[in-house]
């Protein structure tokens, strides 16, 4: 049943169906019925918990596990619902005043219609969690975050490696401009090495968001030219011309004066993050090394991960 | 600033809300922006990932992951949509054709009331995955499913145990009549025991699915008297008059008959599901032994979960 299933789902290019049914047929993956999405086998879950146990830094107690949705306000407040509306999944639901006046049976005629905005959206960036947590605040020292959970991007096509609901493992340091950029390098570096010692080709991009349009030449452009955003790109499938696993971002000033962060003495906070793709470094590792895990480099778990992995 | 924070998320009842404050204080939880949500520390999903372990039945390989969110139309063939349209979470995005047509920055002028159904919702109920994989079909033995993610209901409330956005782990079983009904009471026991040995207190209670309205007060009735559904009640903090740590129920055809599943030689399948509400369970055993997991009995890996533990 379940390598026949996937062709009910539409997925964007040939290679990435054939390298969904051959997850499925070999007990990766199981067909999900939603567009865009996988579900994944308890092999695959266990490759995401041991990759969860080695991302765990030394510095930070393991991961925060954050619900898939958050306040809409913070992700305006952010600027995401302004530069990316698009990308956007906002939770609708029937308002409860409607339902409590109107009885359930009579509401349920005008069903999703009559739905409207509970001020809730899917997430979209896992540290848009941070933000909101300092703001209006002034602190006294750099402030450290280590989170993950879903993430969800509405995308227009469902590509095996650009899923519309995925995990992500993310850190996130809000410093000087200094610090922070000195800290996405530190990074960038880390990852790079973890990656390939988890026996993965990455190369290094010089990237911007993909998700600026044709009116955000500019946007697009700048973030390139100030090397703001670094990717790790390696391929998920034999035709993948090249997939983020892990991005660092310099993000200078931009979250801090959105959300009125200062730190002492140094005026508005600046902020980096470093964002690995679980799934996709799951993907990358079959694709690298074949279904038997026997064959794989050892996945090591910290000293920091092994008390509080998830 | 994590325990201040969590004033600013409005809670069901005051004696929540102490719970939840000293939840943060003492390390299990990190206050969330969005209300009826908590963000999980490090140490609470290391108790979850453990239970998961234990959850894990020796007959069917540890649980398959959905992402959080699943077809309407498949929430609507259920019946979830008609029933519970009130505790129902829709998607709703800026259509990809109003984006393209327009150009992005256009749309983003009519923001988030430009917004219409995706055709996706957040799952109200994880064994709503099962029945459509099997929909049309005459299957010739007894299925079995194991299976894990996120639901989501649109709460009115925002009480500590009765999370808007919260983790299930469900075994289901499509079969005939005779064999779904002693599975439910089979699994029942099993799961009753299971809690029992983590030391919890726990009584069965004959229920109902409390989302029925005034209009369905006989729909209500007749799952009592038929002994439909029975839960696993235990207290989550001191004045919690009960919350039901697990629930296991005996659909009869319902899911056969709205899924048009058949099993050769026996009509219409009848099915059974054991859901264990995750938070719910971490929850109770933080009541019942303390903040510190070494005063806590153990919780056992089975054979099969080391093997696919998530």
């Amino acid at each position: 049943m379940s390598a026949r299933q996937a062709s009910t789902v539409p997925v964007g290019l040939a290679d990435d169906l054939n390298a969904l049914d051959r997850l499925i047929s070999v007990g990766w993956a199981v067909a999900s019925r939603t567009a865009g999405t996988v579900a994944w086998s308890a092999a695959f879950e266990q490759t995401i918990a041991d990759l969860q146990a080695t991302l765990s830094d030394d510095q930070v107690p393991a991961p925060v596990w954050y619900p898939p949705i958050m306040p809409l306000a913070d992700a305006e407040r952010a600027g995401y619902a302004e530069s990316f509306l698009n990308l956007l999944g906002s939770v609708h639901a029937l308002p409860h005043q409607v339902a409590a006046d109107l009885g359930l049976r009579s509401a349920a005629g005008g069903g999703i219609d009559a739905f409207a905005p509970t001020g809730v959206v899917l997430i979209p960036a896992m540290c848009y969690h941070v933000y909101p947590q300092l703001a209006d605040q002034t602190i006294t020292e750099a402030a450290r975050f280590d989170l993950s959970g879903y993430c969800y991007r509405n995308e227009r096509t469902n590509e095996l490696g650009r899923l519309r609901a995925y995990r992500v493992r993310e850190r996130v340091l809000i410093a000087t401009a200094d610090a922070a950029l000195a800290w996405r390098d530190e990074q960038l570096s880390r990852a790079r090495r973890l990656l390939r010692d988890l026996g993965l080709q990455v190369r290094t991009e010089n990237a911007a968001d993909p998700f600026f349009g044709p009116g955000q030449r500019l946007m697009r452009s700048a973030q390139l030219e100030q090397k703001l955003k670094f990717e790790l790109v390696s391929r998920l499938y034999d035709s993948d011309p090249g997939t983020a696993l892990a991005s660092a971002n310099y993000h200078k000033d931009h979250f801090g004066l959105a959300f009125d962060i200062a730190i002492e003495g140094a005026g508005t906070a600046h902020s980096a993050c470093l964002g690995f793709g679980l799934e996709r470094i799951v993907l990358a590792l079959i694709h690298e090394h074949g279904d038997d895990r026997r064959n794989w480099p050892q996945i090591p778990a910290t000293a920091t991960s092994r008390r509080g992995q998830i």
